[in-house]
């Protein structure tokens, strides 16, 4: 990067500047995971939400169905007031916290564009109990702006895998900051125009304060691929396939909904959608005109059946191996109309989320027995992320001059990566801060600091019902319990004699198979009854003494003779 | 390929056909995964074994240490001979089963090259209850042949990434074999000599009947990356590296020790090795002439302390995120003597074994966190695989020429992708067979048959010190347990009213936080105490109807309650 030229007191006129003061950048999570993308801009108690999104739960939490942002910095400070709540695009990990999140926090104001507003107002049909939400449609590169207290926000196109993505050109009392979070430079993308970077440049005004920008892929080398490369090598195998085609991909995907649909046509091919979230979303899309279909070509999956299989595309979830979905049933041969048959095509257009990698493994491997043929983007570059590599972060860098930088959104070894690209670009360390999950940052004119105070940010799950009632002892316990199981002895201990009342009860999960060890559990029984006597001899009756030393000694025992350490869960009851 | 121009009868000259019959092949592992590598190779009831490896445990099979070939089949058949047990390299999914198995089968005779051999024997130590093992020296590319039974043969060294692997080419009486496991090409490897390519094709001799051959990076086109670029890459790195540099590589991987042996000589560095497995190859490696490491090199631990960090390189394991080794060891802070400090430089040498890509992430992360700069396989080559790329299988395809082709190695479909590799090259498909774990395919003069016949080929676990005594039933628990955790119900039933004996116990682990879901179990303990009343009300005391009544009714309670479904299991006994 050349030097910056742009002098600071031409910057300083450039920028609503109303005061000094400090801006407070809190990011309540997306910092040291992939989700949970959530930020507060804060000045003078006044606050700015950026996203509001979930995570996903990967071995570390295990039974979990997801988990939200902590807001406890919000909901114990009653003085401080929000003051609007911006949405970037439709993905869960930037929306799926809304439902969980929105009252606790009364409903502040919503503002998002026309497809993300539709996508959460649907979701928010599964909540019941909870009041309308009213979303304001955010426009997109206009001259429009929203004031929000101190802020005054304008919003500037960029390239993700789903249309209507945004990042935020924020003006504050103590300077110009851009927030860019999910995207790419896509030159040539499908069901979308590119980011329009002279717009943006200009936007920018010859250099901004602060920069955040998306660091998901910042370990990669190279530009993001093109969604017209991928259309091209779907091509391909359109072009050739013989049978039908299954193309798997993310429900939220739309751009490959539309390929498909694009290809489908071409090749003469009628397309059934099936899984209930990519069916709505394909429908939300539609309406609002980010797929075009020919009204002859959507079938009903049933009509699928009668139709010669070369006529047939079907487009569907379950890419990541996921067990409820289409793919998962195919090859489990529940799914209620179709099979997998010898010839079929069965396309992964996606990538293979982190800790998904052994489902699909498996998933292709039964798509292949069963007589499929499979693609992936190990194969062919049939799936594009959605995420810039090193050199579009070098190309928003170089586009909007930022002052200050601060990476978001990855694990933390993708920020530190991120700040190792802005420094090759001429931003002095200095100006650059690698935050933590609810560390606060520190905004002035003059400075960006990283400070060591923090806001609550550990994880909040969503378990069934249960809301934060999952905590690290449950957690914990479904380890140890999956790993070497558990063991529980039921002793009955005779008020009078301090003896056991018949022979101790034991029950043994995931540890032994109980019919194959009856001479261990025999052994263990006769210790507890030793174990009784002696404890009781010693004392009276004491059940917590009792309980100890029963899992102490039995656990020892267990461990000698097994080298597992189950859970071992004594229960003294004295009659 | 261009066409076979052998004639059949030339073909039939060179090889020695002793007899025409049936020649079994028998897969006991290694074709649905990655690991676990043994085939039979059967001829009137002669079998000769190749290879005897494990198996990682995986998110299936939680708690377990490995998994081992089923070896019923040899077992149930005392009439059949085992003439003896090759093995093509040192690496642990090929040697790692023969402590547990070699007993078993009676102390087959074993046939390695030395490194494997000594690595066998070293390992062995750790089993003192079995016999010493008798181990023949495998001579390599040289006339000398080894005769068993029906069998002669000759073995041919190929490049992996640990020396000394060896393919092996088998007469038989029904043709000429080529067995090729875990191979690639490198013409420029270190530590080792390129495969000799005019020596392999003149053992293949104008063409081969059959060739089994590694499909583990079968999906992925282009050629493998050579040792040299690695170390080009590497060297990037040390010659810029300001402070300590911690290598961490699988402890297998003696070329890539070696690696950093020289480069920290020419950069002035001194070494110390650190992670038990790692020192022992690096001194079986050593002692062969594997490694050369100028005499003061090499220090211990503690005096690396004592040297300026820029002068310090250590060569360590953990690089999959193992709970036990150094590196994990080092951001936990648990290290004896070394802690990571700001400026370290840490490279992860190896790539991350599928599975294992969260806790590499959660590693990377908190290294750079603790000021470490981080590298791996993605932001620069500093890894290439042993396994060969699509092109490096054709070249094996067109150098032996086979006639009959089985892909080996690897999940089902990336056996049906070399397959499909193989077609391409002009084998037709009724000449290719892709068989699964445990088919008997069966190969005469004329002709190659996936039978239908299958040998046993379930797990076989070994978790502490059980060998085979988890079985399905044992891990679906620890799932189970896993995702919800247990809830017990303890119910004393008095004799005499048929009621509760006081309350029942309720005990919850991995479910719900006790101490935060008092209500919940206050609700659990009435419907027990009814539930009871109901059940021996209608009838005798029956402990198994009470039971099944109370995990159905309080199942169904907490799942309404919950949305959860944790094991539920009753305890019911009589007083």
């Amino acid at each position: 990067m050349r030097k910056r030229t742009t002098s600071r007191s031409r910057l300083l006129q450039k920028t609503t500047l109303k005061g000094g003061g400090i801006l407070k950048i809190i990011p309540l999570g997306g910092l040291e995971e992939v989700g949970r993308n959530m930020t507060l801009l804060e000045y003078e108690n006044q606050i700015l939400i950026v996203d509001m999104g979930l995570q996903f739960p990967d071995e570390n939490t295990p039974g979990i169905d997801f988990i939200i942002p902590n807001i406890e910095y919000l909901t114990t400070h009653p003085e401080k007031k929000i003051l609007g709540v911006f949405i970037t695009h439709a993905h869960y990990d930037h929306i799926g916290a809304i439902p969980y999140l929105i009252d606790k926090l009364n409903y502040p104001p919503l503002y998002a564009t026309p497809l993300a507003k539709a996508i959460i107002l649907k979701r928010q049909e599964d909540f019941s109990h909870l009041k309308k939400l009213h979303i304001e449609n955010l426009q997109v590169n206009s001259k429009k702006f929203y004031e929000l207290g101190p802020f005054r926000i304008k919003t500037f196109h960029l390239n993700h895998n789903i249309p209507e993505t945004i990042g935020l050109a924020i003006n504050s009392p103590v300077g110009r900051i851009f927030y860019a979070t999910d995207y790419k430079f896509d030159f040539q993308p499908l069901v979308d125009r590119p980011a329009n970077l002279s717009y943006i440049a200009n936007l920018a005004n010859g250099g901004i304060d602060l920069l955040l920008s998306d660091s998901t892929y910042a370990d990669t080398p190279g530009h993001s691929l093109s969604e017209k490369v991928i259309m091209d090598n779907l091509e391909k195998i359109f072009a050739t396939a013989k049978s039908r085609i299954f193309l798997a991909t993310f429900a939220s995907l739309i751009s490959r909904l539309q390929q498909a649909i694009w290809l489908s046509e071409k090749y003469n091919r009628k397309v059934a959608i099936e899984g209930r979230t990519m069916r709505t979303n394909f429908k939300i899309a539609q309406k609002l005109g980010y797929i075009k279909v020919n009204k002859d070509t959507l079938i009903n999956v049933k009509d699928a059946r009668r139709l010669p299989p070369r006529r047939v595309t079907i487009l569907c979830t379950g890419a990541q191996g996921e067990p409820e979905a289409v793919l998962m049933k195919l090859v489990n041969r529940e799914h209620k109309y179709l099979r997998i048959e010898k010839g079929d095509t069965i396309i992964f257009s996606s990538s293979t989320v982190p800790g998904n990698e052994l489902a699909v493994q498996n998933l292709k491997d039964n798509l292949a027995k069963q007589g499929a043929e499979v693609y992936h983007y190990k194969m062919l570059d049939i799936h594009a992320s959605g995420h810039g590599y090193q050199e579009d972060l070098k190309l928003m860098i170089n586009l909007v001059h930022p002052r200050f930088f601060m990476p978001i959104h990855g694990y933390y070894s993708l920020l530190k990566a991120h700040a190792q690209i802005a420094e090759s670009m001429g931003i002095a360390p200095s100006h650059i801060v690698v935050a933590s999950n609810g560390q606060i940052v520190e905004l002035t004119r003059d400075n960006i600091r990283l400070t060591q105070k923090f806001v609550p940010t550990n994880y909040i799950m969503v378990d069934g019902l249960g809301v934060g009632d999952v905590g690290e002892v449950v957690l914990r316990d479904r380890q140890t319990l999956s790993k070497d199981g558990i063991f529980i002895i039921i002793a009955l201990v005779d008020k009078k004699t301090g003896l056991l009342h018949n022979e101790a009860e034991i029950i043994s999960r995931g540890f032994v198979y109980m019919k194959e060890s009856k001479d261990l559990i025999q052994k263990t029984k006769k210790m507890t009854q030793e174990i009784v006597a002696r404890c009781t001899k010693r004392q009276s009756f004491n059940d917590a003494y009792i309980r100890n030393t029963l899992r102490d000694e039995i656990g020892m025992f267990l461990f000698q003779q097994t080298k597992r350490r189950p859970m071992v869960l004594p229960v003294v009851i004295e009659i």
